[in-house]
């Protein structure tokens, strides 16, 4: 049973390995530059390093702060990703996964560069998300039609 | 086998979404009133949203660091929803999870307009959360003691 | 088939209701030094039990900011869990989440009597996080490559 998800699965461990990592980037810049907590800030590629580590659907702003992000992000990732993947389409949704942290991880390396190189990992993760969402939606109400209300989405688009 | 958690996978699509949306609230509320992070006072109506965006278990308080409820809110919100549908009764969780949901925009909606409307959400939201935290445990226990302990407690309670 | 994953549901529903608990040291913590948020500060007992809330991959200093953890403690965490429970071995990731969880007890109660003595908990939670990482990775590769290059790792190493 366990090998049904194993690609949602997949991009749900690199997607935790991902966090990990980005907290031992954040934690390697303190040491580097000599700033102990709870000061965050203090030098300019370690505040960015440290923002980076979050990200804001509404961080268009280079001094966002961090915090508001955690659950912003990564939990309704998964949560998407595991939706659209069981009732939509799992290769499509672990794809969707993949290109989610990958725009991620421009953003976080983007965003050490400079606060304006971070966009545009921001606008892809923002729309790797959208996307996930959206098959998400419509694999839920195809299914929720159908069990509910006897109405079977598929066959009226593509077989009527 | 997806469509056997379609309930308890539509709720936690909804929160996910709501999640979404609350961040754009907060995202607009900065943009109306011109308030750059990481700044996050200068207008009383920003300052409450803002805040709304979180909740927590202890936030009786206005002014409580939004922060703190990331993982305090929809983790265990999500955990016990899931644990208590596939343990206890999916529907009667997924129930659950909907009054969550609602009750969560309820405290939003109160806390933007002023602190003190938050409260009727506040309870809401934590009754709920208890409710699932309870039939998830007692679904755990009772699987658990018929597992291992071949304990059936259905049948001591009604059966006997 | 929800009692297949019965162990991995136990130990997160502990893990969740544990969040919850942790809230609620703060919660008192507060009334009890009468310190209002957003005040974070203000008697050295309350603050270390606030910081304690939060656990961070790389806080190393007692001043470390707390909300930088939602995210890097607790989803990583249940992310691993399920994935090295569901591919590794369930019994094993169970104990290795009790361990975590218990760790993270250790961390938080050593945290409030003094900030140095958060450090066995905080290398012990962080073995047993690094520990279910690992298993989650081996068990997915294993699955990954026997599913889709069809090379069985577990033949290849005990029974050639």
């Amino acid at each position: 049973m366990a090998a049904d998800q194993l690609l949602l699965s997949a991009v749900s461990l690199i997607s935790a390995l991902q966090l990990g990592y980005l907290a031992r980037c954040v934690g390697r810049s303190r040491l580097k530059h000599n700033i102990s907590p709870p000061t965050t800030t203090g030098h300019a590629e370690f505040e960015r390093t440290f923002r980076a580590q979050w990200f804001s659907a509404y961080d268009r702003d280079p001094f966002s702060h961090p915090s508001q992000n955690c659950v912003e992000a990564y939990l309704p990732f998964l949560v998407t990703l595991w939706v659209s993947g069981l009732f939509f389409h799992e290769g499509l949704a672990a794809l969707g996964g993949l290109v989610f942290i990958f725009a991620r991880q421009m953003y976080f390396n983007g965003y050490v560069t400079s606060a304006k190189n971070r966009l545009p990992g921001f606008y892809l993760t923002l729309a790797a998300w959208l996307t996930l969402a959206a098959l998400g939606t419509v694999g839920i109400l195809h299914h929720l039609l159908d069990e509910y209300l006897d109405i079977n989405l598929r066959k009226m688009l593509f077989k009527s």
